[in-house]
């Protein structure tokens, strides 16, 4: 807990026609969410917008402003109607630059692939210039950060890469506390297990953050609670079912 | 399709620190933006804010007057925390009142029931003065119009029960037409060319969705337009394009 009690705030941001025409269910805000009470940071305030230069800039100078942190998702991939990347710097009163180190990534991400770095491809690479890359262990493209404001992509399954590579790089106050178990599984095989282990344990949430990694998957089960005896026996509960279970499991992660 | 083209817009508020924490995932922008279209209504803006007087409040003021409809989801219920109508009430300059058919109602509703009508569940029979009810056909609490604005429940399915009762009553313009055609390509290939026949098809908007499905990338592409004919016209060129390049493509989107 940090000494001052501080609450840090932040305000997000989700881009795109497709949430606001009912077609694609957004996933995000609760992600984003979940993950900020990890790192000690509340969210404050959720806005839905079109994939429109003015609205788009007008909510991210509101509420960049207004909160710590800004976060915001959809509308940073390659194709027309991804203008996420022009409204945060027109926003910001920047120019819009290609990232050498992005360039580097998607050069070696389409190195082997059929028609290679292509024009619409190297959209992936422009930023607000200044800004720094958040690491996408999905895909090529990254995400990035400028000042406070953090442009995530909207496929949910990306985004939670991008905030598992941001994780413990932000700074917040009191957090919930957290234990982490790390499991070479499929969390589908887990599912009902983590579902009874969680309604046996009230004051806690379990999640669970499935990962693709070295050629194999594996989750990370995280254990949220804001007190330490409850933390505890909810984390001993599921190491004893992943045991039991036949699974080898890591405490703090993988 | 109205006479005059107008476009019939709508902002949303959805209330609540549950969905701000990340516990329960909002189904409900989808679920009104899927209802809106179909009344010839644009959902143009969401907003998810706290369980907080002021925070509801500037967001009512500044919605309600800048899109024709306003809905908000939340805090209606019998708790200490539904504060949506005091909310409302206090953003509009009204008195809060009892309802009398709004009592009637829950007094019917609770009539067999242990406990019978307390003062906590009378609480749902308030209202801004001057208001009307919305019918609800799942229990006994109703939702409430007042002005252009509509205070909805939050749970999904009590929603959707209001939002039937709420069907066709409200002015709306031409409906958006929408067709999907999903392909399995990566949607950075083919960026230049959705690119160039959206900006041949002005009436027309053309969103790219990508995903990660069964191993494989894929994308559907949604094509919107108010004119059926520029619709049609926009998805034959598509689907010739997709079909020069070699993609297979499936109509109705995968």
């Amino acid at each position: 807990m940090s000494d001052t009690g501080r609450i840090w705030t932040a305000g997000m941001i989700v881009i795109g026609d497709e949430i606001l025409s009912g077609r694609t269910p957004d996933a995000n805000i609760a992600q984003v969410a979940r993950w900020l009470q990890v790192q000690g940071i509340r969210l404050t305030e959720a806005r839905v917008v079109a994939d429109d230069m003015d609205a788009i800039i007008e909510a991210v100078n509101l509420l960049r402003t207004r909160y710590d942190y800004l976060f915001t998702t959809g509308g940073i991939g390659p194709t027309h109607d991804d203008i996420t990347v022009d409204a945060i710097a027109a926003a910001l009163g920047l120019a819009v630059v290609i990232h050498p180190e992005a360039r580097a990534m998607l050069e070696a991400h389409y190195a082997g692939k059929p028609g290679g770095l292509t024009e619409g491809r190297l959209r992936m690479a422009r930023v607000p210039e200044g800004a720094e890359l958040i690491h996408n262990q999905m895909s090529g493209a990254p995400g990035i950060r400028i000042g406070n404001v953090h442009l995530l992509p909207g496929v949910p399954h990306i985004t939670a890469g991008m905030l598992a590579a941001l994780t413990g790089t932000l700074e917040g106050g009191a957090p919930l506390l957290c234990e982490t178990i790390g499991c070479w599984v499929a969390e589908s095989e887990v599912a009902g297990m983590l579902r009874e282990i969680e309604a046996g344990h009230e004051s806690c949430q379990l999640g669970s953050y499935p990962f693709f990694r070295e050629g194999r998957v594996g989750a990370n089960f995280v254990i949220r609670s804001t007190s330490a005896q409850d933390l505890a026996s909810c984390v001993d509960t599921l190491c004893d079912a992943l045991g039991t279970a036949g699974f080898d499991f890591t405490p703090g992660g993988i």
